[in-house]
């Protein structure tokens, strides 16, 4: 293992969010961002998704620090949960740190981690890792991607990023400095991949800033709602501009924003004009008033799905209002926001949304920004990085397609392990790197098994027949059926007597193993009567 | 009611798919369209969501038909389950009839109907209603557009179409010949609002023919798989063209693309040169084979999903194969159609999808052909049809900006009564029209509660603990617990202990009544030991 450098992916490779990349040289070794993936619509009641951390807290002696690059949840989210068994320094700009402190604090596991603000320009050495970091265009202010100068060669991270030369705040990428950090050239190039799928260009957040300065000047007499991610907060800062620019007030309705919003104040990446922020009851006129909501995505309780479904303590949403959803819709949020979008315009709101105006940008560059991106660094390898199978592979297509050898560009599964020493590259055993499920406070304990019963329990429901027993294994009285989700209880009365008749029956026929002939039995009567397969317990009781 | 006509929505106003509206004028009622739905993800369980049309049932002695527009499910798809309790006369063109007969024909309920064919420039006389049709472009060989002249004057039925002038097949919408059918102007215009959330004009669908001529030319020696809907028929038949002019032969796999294909044939709706139809497993080299596919959806057992894990009969997906997807993903779908793209990558495919290439249009038109078609028909009153809640108003707001007074549009929901006397316009009483779930072989037994419990189970699953007790209420012996869905049973299993004898303690405490005692017990017990709350079924069983 010495001598050499591996690179080894435990989450954002194959799968969307949860980004996770190890380094390791010798003894030594580094981890770049910590994230969490929202789980998918077939993951029954799961609240989030971990990348399997098993081998570095197996290896923490080696760890000499977590290099994170920017504060969003698919990159920091979490820390929270490896700093329950880790113990390290963590390394990142001030915004994201922020973020982070604060995320820690609320898990109780402050104590486990030693922060360590590194500027957007500046360097610092882990071990043999020397990390600098390089300004990139993000939807969150303070994103940087990482030049690790290691003994083998350098190793370019882009982080998420987009090319964008007119972003909110006007941060631009700084591609000057990564090649100037980079003066031997770069040994690997691990880049994100979000939209290998989106030919071209992403259009530039001043779009948005234009469409909505045009969209604030028609709203005239009514309020202004718009909803977006907490998270974007540079939009938010220029949705600000524009309120005062339009004389409206800007109200707040939603923890994430009022949170985030707060933050960033504190740390100085946000202005808020003396007397502009009001508090949501205010009594300003509709006119003036322009109010930031959470639920773009159509969450339950979130602030717009609660105005929708007229929940909400403040707001009133009534005709006159313009309420604008300014982010995209996530994949699988796509039949809640629909939801919420009619809920609204039943309201008599007039509603902006997808394509209707161009109130939403990604914040990753498309096609030709990650081929750009590659022809600016020039690496001898390429790792694409941040996406699905589907992106990673377009991505590396695309690289190829341009020039690159074929040879050259490495598409890898969580958990690979991709060894350079500086000459040649190989690929070693790979390790364990599967999902880790947290459904409440249980970590890893929901199995595959349980997943499968959720999700059947939530197709058909279950049926429980209680079958009393005496001492030699024969029916005594009734069985008793109990069922939830299965049929409506009204209606099923006469088919659950119908199913006891038959088990008796069959108990008749077949008593050498009840538990056994009651499953079948069951199963088959309902699924002849009903068509459905709900889960079927058995349970033998003596009396 | 006499002399009046009236206009009721039972389904399509409000909710996408399941059209279907009754038109009334004194004791003769006529009904158009008849769809279903596709259940929504928190539809646990759901097959089909049905109009609820218990109004046409209850007054069938005035039904003088149904005519439908056109053959797509969410037009005909509930005709099975009314013909169950209707006899009636059905009316439409050839290819949609054809469908219709396939369908009632599977259900068994063939016998009900009398079918009718009517050619797209024909009419027919229903009681006071004479029906003509106007050919429109639309997805679908064979669509239609209604005139309905009534005795308080005409109204017009767009159906779904599109104003594309260069439709696969070259059959346009001929507003010439509605016009011609309005000679004294338009009373009520009920038109497709589908796609009122998209700007300008639907592309046509010659671009996706370009676009797979030069996909198709790209693809050199290996074989081409396209999953496209085996409903858009039109599509299929240029795709069959394209395929000759490359010297391709055509295979077929998924039962619904081989019926429809066999119907379209066997009616004349579709060509294909002798010879060019091969077996999936017939011996043709790679670069001489198109494969037409079903699952465009990722559907779970459709046929491209299947070859995506691995599990195809007949087809190992390779490199070198170009799959091409040439159909829009239905919300809801986002996440399966993405595994199943993962994977298909990860076997090596060169996959054509979303904006990757230009293979895929709406049969729907956009804002501007929807003004089009306001502009051509000049109706006195708009009511806008097909779509959910927010099409409709987009719908309506954009007739209304461009000069229409806003008096003279309106949005109903699923049940509203429209009535006019051909002078004024009011709405009388709506009827019940909500959703009719269809679960298995049964309709609308499944409740709200039903699908509330399986909300529940399908997040943390059930627990089910049995209590024995003595004639006297007392506890005897060991509870017993039965779970599924909950955690994982052999890590639980000190759970349960624990909350075994937590219920026993609660239980001496508090007896009189034990059911809710052990309900609470277990209820709060899970709840703090594990943040979530399964379904709790107490049952008491005298021992």
């Amino acid at each position: 293992m010495a001598k050499t450098l591996r690179i080894i992916p435990l989450g954002g490779l194959g799968e969307i969010g949860k980004n996770m990349t190890v380094l390791e040289y010798g003894r030594n070794m580094i981890v770049i961002d910590c994230g969490v993936m929202f789980p998918e619509s077939d993951m029954y009641g799961i609240d989030l998704v971990l990348p399997r951390f098993d081998y570095v807290v197996k290896n923490q002696d080696r760890l000499r620090g977590i290099v994170l690059t920017h504060g969003h949840l698919d990159h920091i989210g979490a820390l929270p949960y490896l700093l329950r068994d880790v113990k390290t320094s963590i390394y990142g700009t001030p915004l994201t740190l922020g973020m982070v402190k604060r995320q820690l604090e609320e898990a109780h596991v402050i104590q486990q981690a030693d922060l360590n603000v590194v500027r957007e320009n500046q360097s610092v050495q882990l071990g043999p890792f020397k990390i600098s970091l390089f300004p990139v265009a993000h939807s969150i202010p303070d994103s940087v991607g990482l030049v690790i100068d290691t003994p083998v060669g350098a190793i370019v991270h882009t982080g998420d990023y987009k090319l964008d030369e007119t972003p909110a705040g006007g941060r631009t990428t700084d591609l000057k400095r990564l090649r100037k950090l980079t003066p031997n050239g770069t040994l690997a190039l691990l880049a994100d991949s979000t939209n290998a799928d989106k030919p071209g260009y992403t259009p530039t957040e001043q779009t948005v800033a234009d469409e909505l300065d045009q969209l604030f000047a028609q709203a005239s007499g009514g309020r202004i709602i718009i909803a977006t991610f907490a998270s974007l907060m540079a939009r938010l800062q220029e949705i600000i501009y524009l309120a005062e620019k339009h004389g409206r007030k800007v109200a707040l309705t939603g923890r994430s924003l009022e949170e985030n919003i707060g933050l960033a104040r504190a740390l100085g990446y946000m202005k808020i004009p003396h007397g502009m922020l009001v508090d949501i009851d205010a009594d300003v006129p509709d006119g003036e008033l322009l109010i930031l909501s959470t639920g773009s995505q159509g969450e339950p309780r979130s602030a717009l799905n609660r105005m929708a479904q007229g929940e909400h303590r403040s707001i009133n949403v009534q005709p006159g209002d313009t309420i604008i959803i300014s982010g995209g819709t996530i994949p699988g949020n796509e039949q809640e926001v629909g939801r919420m979008l009619n809920r609204l315009f039943e309201r008599g709101a007039n509603v902006i949304y997808g394509k209707l105006a161009h109130v939403h940008v990604s914040g990753h560059g498309s096609r030709d920004e990650m081929q750009a991106m590659i022809n600016a660094v020039q690496p001898q390898y390429l790792i694409p990085v941040h996406g699905e199978s589907r992106h990673l592979y377009l991505h590396a297509r695309m690289a190829v397609a341009n020039g690159m050898d074929s040879e050259n560009v490495f598409v890898l599964h969580n958990g690979a392990i991709w060894v350079t020493d500086g000459e040649r590259v190989w690929l070693d055993q790979p390790i364990d790197a599967g999902d880790v499920l947290v459904d409440g406070r249980l970590v890893d304990e929901v199995g595959e098994m349980v997943m499968r019963d959720r999700q059947r329990l939530s197709q058909d429901g279950f049926v429980v027949a209680l079958i009393p027993m005496d001492a030699r294994g024969r029916l005594v009285g009734e069985p008793q059926i109990i069922s939830r989700g299965f049929i409506h209880l009204k209606e099923s009365g006469g088919l659950l007597d119908l199913a006891r008749e038959e088990i008796k029956r069959q108990l008749k026929h077949d008593g050498r193993n009840p538990h056994e002939t009651v499953r079948r039995t069951l199963s088959n009567f309902l699924y002849r009567e009903t068509n459905s397969r709900p889960v079927i317990l058995p349970s033998l009781i003596r009396v």
